[in-house]
């Protein structure tokens, strides 16, 4: 590994750079996707190859390393009191056709801090932990977090043992396969673990456009979604007069707009999309009959998401009646906003200022890890820039000089947690 | 035919209402789609039963018979002077899964038409001819008004004879398996015709609303369409706060609500529809980086079309630029509006008004074949009311009492034509 790691000795602050972009193209390489980017679905033979090289690699770094029931595999560097345990670490897994750091720019994060943390102060107190965690993007099974979740003691059998993947394999056999069994649910989850810092790539572009290399993440957004279906009547595009129409199409454009104009008047962090849009028949020359649209509403206080969905929706009301036509509204996504813990956020914020890293105290507007260990353990997040905000793309990019300051500050944080 | 046209003696206007019905649907038994409605594309073995059958009608009823080269189809009731016709009729093929009214009423009306005018007055001054028109829906081939542009003069071997339908026949092959071959185009177009009248569905429903049992059509509309390629960028939905986003659907929206409110404003005939709508990638938690729509525009004035063009080409300018993304503005068909022949119009005016028939004067907002004869010979057109303004379906429906009163309009007018 001496390559990777060019030591001379000790590694240090000048030589992490170049070390965290050659570690994630070399974690990169064990799941290259011949259609462009990396895709390492949980369980695969992708997923199988990248853990081993990480176990190899950990091992090799002296951390001692183990897989847990489900695949989550961690290496840590035993504290002197054992029976606690500092937790750093993201998800192995990715999209189809994923980029170089979501989720495995936070393992190879974890991992450098602990080496540095080890060869500068020796033993920590207590345990510092890296996972690397079997899954969160829910891209081969229909769920989400199962790394985690299994982790956090919320993860059960019967929600995913019969799912299938889009070839038919069934959650159950892939994890055999994968030489994994499902985890003892009698038995309680961990007890040692008394925090969780997660490194992640932000996937949106305010400390970009801010000109920020770190973001401090003081909560995750609450999520809505809704189908808004609009039913209107199909007709002939040209013997149909404007006044006898009900047409879909123009009534789901009315409510688009002002949806998302009231968003707008709302200001941050409220956001609102309206991502996909199905028309029928969809034909040029056919009043459209039918419109169904989708409304994504992200906001980290639970109120605001509240008051606003009362409000558009009388909206949408008010638009229906006026066009016409018959509207209905399906909530099929909510979840809560989830605050990470304040006293681990304003160590963080001391360390970045100790350390004259610039920073940026703001939310996630996307959903992570990190938020199924917050109502477990204390837990916070660091975000690096995400260029023009892309994310699940093999476009996706982190510049060298910010990648360094987020593990900067990883380590400040952590040995803050685990050797003070 | 007697079981069909129970004359009693003579036709009279008592048993045209069941006879209409009656013979719309043995008409219709020639090309019934196991899938529903009536199906008789061009040249098709359900084309070839449907226009013998009529053929065979015709002849039963003592008028002349004969196709073209192309394959419209003609019966003639000789007038005394012979070098002049009085055409009336409609297109014989129909859409996949057509409804029972669409063209072959026309046929009907025109058929029924020539009977009364017969038994009741003889011999006209000049030539009556109703025509089968071979072809006019474009839904076998990608080529529209087949069968008028023949006449007219204005169809070309050259734009049709290697267009493939979808299972790959060459439309020479079908057109030469259906036993016929292309027109001589260095003869002249007909020379005899002097007037066409066109009777045929409304396709809309302004007749049914304002309880009308005829249209006098005036003109049909011209049409413009256009396609308008919005450019955003795609981003995160949940990290994109909303200052930062350039979002196609959230400008599409707004530019779709803003142009069909100014079509409203516009006032009638003009109409606008937005039909057809593509969003990218189309994923709930994405914002779209992408919208195209369509836009169908028409009206019977090309001035007004002009003016729109210019006044919402403008609309969409500046709410693209008030947006922050790229867009553009193909378009990709524009007819002219086609007057009707007012002396002929005012004629059918005239005739209404006499027998107490409920008519309005209005434009079409679709195309039909008397926009083919129009530049060519005076043409005139009558509509009778479509159900909800149902059309191109199985659930096409005009009541029989509707369907009455369009053949005694007709009935009035040729005998205006042909025997005064």
């Amino acid at each position: 590994m001496t390559d990777l790691i060019n030591l001379q000795g000790k590694l240090d602050f000048e030589n992490l750079t170049k070390n965290i972009v050659k570690r994630l193209e070399w974690l990169g390489s064990f799941a290259k996707d011949p259609e462009g980017g990396i895709t390492r679905l949980l369980y695969s033979q992708q997923w199988t190859d990248t853990q081993q090289a990480l176990k190899c690699w950990m091992e090799t770094e002296g951390l001692d390393v183990k897989f847990d029931e489900v695949g989550n595999l961690s290496g840590i560097l035993k504290g002197v009191n054992q029976t606690e345990t500092v937790l750093t670490g993201s998800h192995i897994d990715t999209v189809k056709n994923g980029g170089l750091y979501d989720g495995q720019y936070g393992i190879v994060a974890g991992i450098l801090a602990l080496i540095y943390l080890k060869e500068h102060y020796g033993t920590p107190k207590c345990n510092l932990e890296v996972v690397s965690l079997a899954e969160e993007e829910g891209s081969r099974f229909p769920y989400c977090f199962w790394g985690s979740k299994n982790i956090a003691g919320s993860a059960y059998k019967k929600d995913v043992e019969n799912l299938a993947d889009s070839n038919g394999v069934i959650f159950s056999e892939a994890m055999s396969e994968a030489g994994f069994n499902f985890r003892n649910e009698t038995k309680s989850p961990r007890k040692d673990l008394k925090v969780f810092v997660e490194v992640h790539v932000e996937q949106g572009n305010v400390l970009e456009t801010e000109k920020k290399s770190v973001g401090i993440v003081k909560g995750i957004v609450g999520q809505r979604r809704f189908t808004i279906e609009v039913n209107g009547e199909a007709n002939h595009a040209g013997t149909t007069p404007m006044g006898y129409r009900k047409d879909a199409v123009y009534a789901a454009s009315h409510m688009i707009y002002e949806t998302l104009n009231m968003a707008k008047q709302y200001g941050d962090p409220l956001v609102a999309t309206a991502g996909r849009i199905d028309i029928s028949p969809n034909i040029a020359n056919v009043v459209p009959g039918k419109a169904a649209f989708t409304l994504d509403l992200r906001h980290n206080d639970k109120n605001t998401i509240s008051h606003f969905t009362e409000r558009f929706t009388e909206k949408i009301k008010d638009i229906s009646r006026e066009h016409g036509v018959e509207t209905t509204i399906e909530k099929w996504l909510d979840t809560d906003p989830v605050p990470m813990d304040p006293q681990v956020t304003g160590l963080i914020e001391k360390k970045c200022k100790e350390k004259k890293v610039s920073y940026k105290v703001m939310h996630s507007g996307a959903g992570h890890d990190a938020q199924i260990f917050a109502p477990f353990i204390p837990t916070a997040m660091l975000f690096v820039p995400s260029e023009k905000g892309i994310s699940h793309s093999p476009a996706e990019y982190t510049a060298p000089e910010d990648l360094a300051e987020g593990v900067k500050a990883l380590i400040g944080t952590l040995y803050e947690l685990a050797y003070k």
